[in-house]
């Protein structure tokens, strides 16, 4: 069973993302908002992930590609509206092939009885906007992605 | 009768703001994002408008600050994460009184029979958010500020 909570109530334009981690917050924070490192998280593990800029401050724009076996890229941006380390980051999200389709992501890492819990929440500009979100098949790699930066957290605790 | 139409239903997490301006859409999104412009219309005239930072562009930052007669001041902040001239303006939004309660803005400019509707939606982190902005008197506020706008555009037209 996956340990990601996701939930996205009918009628609502929002997907809320829950995960916890056996880690302290400064740690996953941290780890989860290294440029660097983001590669080695981000997506689903069978694509290759670019980062082409990621500013992780108040007005810092972010771009991320990935590149599938056959050479397809898939583009995702943004801008970071907010960066509070290590509790939260509220930032906007597109992806370039739906262009003017944009969310805001707050993520909030919370110290819950000696754990990290991250909590994403994304609204969109409609609910048409989150239910094509939902039937795209989010799902999956949002929790292929989490577990993928517990791992990685695991591994830099 | 106000010619400014606001719809928020009960149960969802955003505002939708609609005004007609008797002017082409090109003069409207110019008037309505000229910074030198802003403080003559953007919220009631009985504050004091003052542009901290304004860049209009994908990935500037912006900030106004309202001064009433008493000297208090009351700030506004986010980020654009797209302008696309002269159609669309998505940014976000943030009173700097409530802290990491932010909402998404994208403003549409159409050219419907000559004339040019401005739709702004505002998604919020909450329907709990969403509901306090409406509490706190914002349909006022929106509706002397797309008067405003209108009489500018008039104006420079």
């Amino acid at each position: 069973m996956s340990r990601t909570r996701i939930v996205a109530e009918p009628g609502k334009q929002e997907i809320v993302l829950v995960h916890e981690f056996d880690a302290p917050r400064e740690l996953v924070f941290a780890t989860a908002n290294d440029p660097e490192l983001l590669p080695e998280w981000w997506g689903p593990s069978s694509l290759t992930t670019i980062v082409d800029r990621m500013e992780v401050r108040p007005g810092g724009s972010w771009r991320v590609v990935h590149r599938d076996a056959d050479g397809n890229e898939f583009a995702f941006r943004g801008v970071h509206h907010d960066v509070t380390e290590p509790e939260r980051v509220i930032r906007t999200f597109e992806f370039e092939g739906a262009p003017g389709h944009v969310s805001l992501e707050t993520a909030v890492f919370a110290t819950v009885a000696g754990k990290t819990r991250l909590t994403t929440t994304s609204v969109y500009q409609s609910i048409e906007d989150r239910d094509a979100v939902l039937a795209s098949g989010m799902e999956g790699g949002a929790r292929e992605t989490m577990e993928r930066l517990a791992a990685l957290v695991a591994k830099v605790h």
